[in-house]
């Protein structure tokens, strides 16, 4: 037999680290996020709408910036990272850069990649600007934009260098779109932190009022829930499954509204819908979920599922989520307002197929409960 | 003054690991990849010029393959990587994927690219067929393709899950791409084993004539060479850049040879270039010059610059390498055949410019010495 030579090659682990977040209100300067860079040159991502909003003004130099449109999803794709790169390379920009995503999710997926891939990766700052970005994609170090197949076919993992949130920004911010991303910190209450959960109940005012103080406190509680997940579990393979939490059926929902329905009301469903499969399971109730369903709808929230998507169509979706396991996804659940649900160790569990049928239908049938 | 809130996420060290190379002749077989593969469905990403050598056969299926074409440099950039990587999704392809990259260095970038940012990232198996892929390119975790506006402009550090190197696949090599990728094996010998340089010297003949037995040898010290180098400074910072020995000069060359010379004939001239200057920086010999020069002769390799590239073309070019530290490239050099030189725990050294013109233009001069 032939003789086979081996051997084995280390990789060394990467560093372990840290990222400082820093909130207020009107604390976006070019000096704060300079303190960030390192000396490196600075490129800013932004897009139309956030630019219009002058959120940054300090940035004036058009061959320093980047200024997506369309804004929004219909560019977050690989095409848009493309010309990203481009743009910094004719403006003579090195390995020596950092690039500053000054935006919503969208844009912060697209800078956090562009950063990830440009000459083998250059460091990134975010500055999010919408309830989304604050609550979620700025903290985490997930990028990803899509193929002309399907949402999120390219991405990498890439934590930034800082993440600055300024409150300021959500003023301009439109009301759906603040609303929807109020969503995530509904999500952030009910698998983590019920002090937390009722802190949101107990401000809904001037949350909607988009309060400084308030908002301060939600950026803050968001980060550090989140953070606690993300740094148990940096590559997402057991715990970060719950930051799913109302996100399966919410998918489908999103899927089949053909973008009729943000992501966060998706979400808003998906938690009613975890809320009716909990109560079936026996770790729910549905005096907990008219708490919950309150909170939503005080919230301008969506908590059924409309008229022109059908059951049938939101089961074949499920089928084909892309965390599923031997075809059907795990689900993530809580046992109580604040406390995720843990089984043998794991955060997201299978569920009869059954079960999720009948929680469907209860979700469209308005008068269900 | 406003007041400001500010923590710190953590994050967490990739874990410390190891990926195994093998080498052998005539082992490639789908049991020893599929060895590696850990269960997951597997891509093979190849070009046409090695599909046709048919050094894979037993992989048939068109969907489950991407064939390059055409092969070469020419292809080598994110256009084609996406191409890949919708290839896959198209096929059914999801996270739980492996991509094996069949072929030489253009193909292994590309291949361990699309595994770097294929939804967030899937495992690479590379199998290098080609000398510089073999001796090179396969070890290290460097990926990079290029933009339309420069080399490796998009990339990403990501190491193989395994290396297969199977000496029989060279012999379908072409007869110049086969001997220019042997410049870096003597750049190896060069820069850290004088006893393997002196095998090369001892063993020319059965290496042109591509003997399994040499080209195994090879094989294993070109990688035990690199392994070395890249696990001490996986990002490249400092020690990798003596890797880069004969690459300053040796790339502004290439690029200016405008695709008539190969990498390795470049490289070549670059040894020669560094051995001039390490004579005139009083660490080198005309004698030991002499002695790699008979050595890249042997192996057929240029050591001259060509007529039709100028002297001012390649120094302005060089100001412009993209490892350049305030406007002018580091130099790796070596004090001793087998040896590095370092200084101050440095491994690249600044160069007076004076120096670099003059063994520029002794390079022009076929008579010089
Ligand atoms: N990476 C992650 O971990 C992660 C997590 C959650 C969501 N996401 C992604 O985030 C995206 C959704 O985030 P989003 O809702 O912020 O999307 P978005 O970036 O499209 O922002 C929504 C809209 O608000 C506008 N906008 C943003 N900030 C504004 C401001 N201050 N003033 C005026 N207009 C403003 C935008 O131009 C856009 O039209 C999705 O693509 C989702 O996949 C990523
Ligand atoms: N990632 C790294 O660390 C690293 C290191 C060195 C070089 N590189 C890259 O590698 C590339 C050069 O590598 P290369 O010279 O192998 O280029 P290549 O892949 O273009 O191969 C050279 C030619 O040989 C053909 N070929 C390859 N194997 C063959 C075989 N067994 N039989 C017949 N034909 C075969 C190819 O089709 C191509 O036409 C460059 O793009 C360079 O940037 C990368
Ligand atoms: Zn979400
Ligand atoms: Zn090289």
């Amino acid at each position: 037999m032939e003789e086979l030579i081996k051997f084995n090659v280390k990789t060394k682990p990467s560093e372990a680290g840290e990222y400082p977040v820093v909130i207020g209100s009107g604390i976006i300067s070019k000096p704060l996020i300079e303190s960030f860079a390192e000396g490196r040159r600075n490129f800013i991502v932004t897009d139309e709408n956030v630019e219009s909003a002058s959120l940054c003004s300090e940035f004036k130099a058009q061959d320093d910036k980047f200024i997506i449109s369309p804004a929004g999803e219909i560019s977050k794709n690989i095409k848009t990272v493309i010309e990203i790169v481009e743009a910094m390379e004719a403006a003579g920009f090195g390995r020596d850069s950092v690039i500053t995503g000054l935006g919503g999710g969208t844009v912060g997926d697209m800078a956090g990649f562009a950063a990830a891939i440009f000459k083998r990766g250059v460091p990134v700052i975010h500055i999010p600007t919408s309830t989304v970005a604050q609550a979620d994609s700025s903290i985490g170090g997930k990028t990803g934009v899509d193929s002309s197949i399907s949402k999120n076919a390219f991405g990498a993992f890439h934590h930034p260098a800082a993440v600055i949130i300024d409150t300021h920004t959500l003023k301009t911010l439109p009301e759906r779109e603040y609303l929807s991303g109020l969503a995530e910190s509904v999500k952030h209450g009910l698998i983590m932190d019920s002090g937390y959960f009722s802190f949101i109940e107990n401000n809904t005012a001037e949350l909607i009022g988009r309060g400084d103080q308030a908002l301060k406190h939600l950026a803050k509680e968001n980060c550090r829930i989140k953070a606690r997940v993300v740094e148990e579990d940096p590559c997402e393979k057991n715990q970060r499954r719950i930051l799913n939490y109302g996100h399966t059926i919410g998918h489908a929902v999103e899927t089949l509204s053909n973008c009729k329905l943000l992501h966060g009301e998706c979400v808003s469903i998906g938690i009613i819908a975890a809320g009716l499969i909990e109560i079936e399971l026996g770790i729910g109730s549905k005096q907990r979920l008219e708490r919950i369903e309150n909170l939503l709808n005080k919230l301008s929230l969506p908590v059924r599922i409309p008229d022109y998507i059908s059951k049938d169509d939101i089961l074949s979706l499920i089928k084909h989520d892309k965390k599923a396991v031997d075809g059907w996804p795990r689900f993530a659940l809580i046992e109580d307002i604040g406390k995720a649900y843990t089984k043998g160790g794991q955060w997201a569990h299978p569920v009869n197929a059954r079960l999720v049928e009948s929680a469907v239908n209860q979700l469209k049938q308005q008068a269900a409960r």
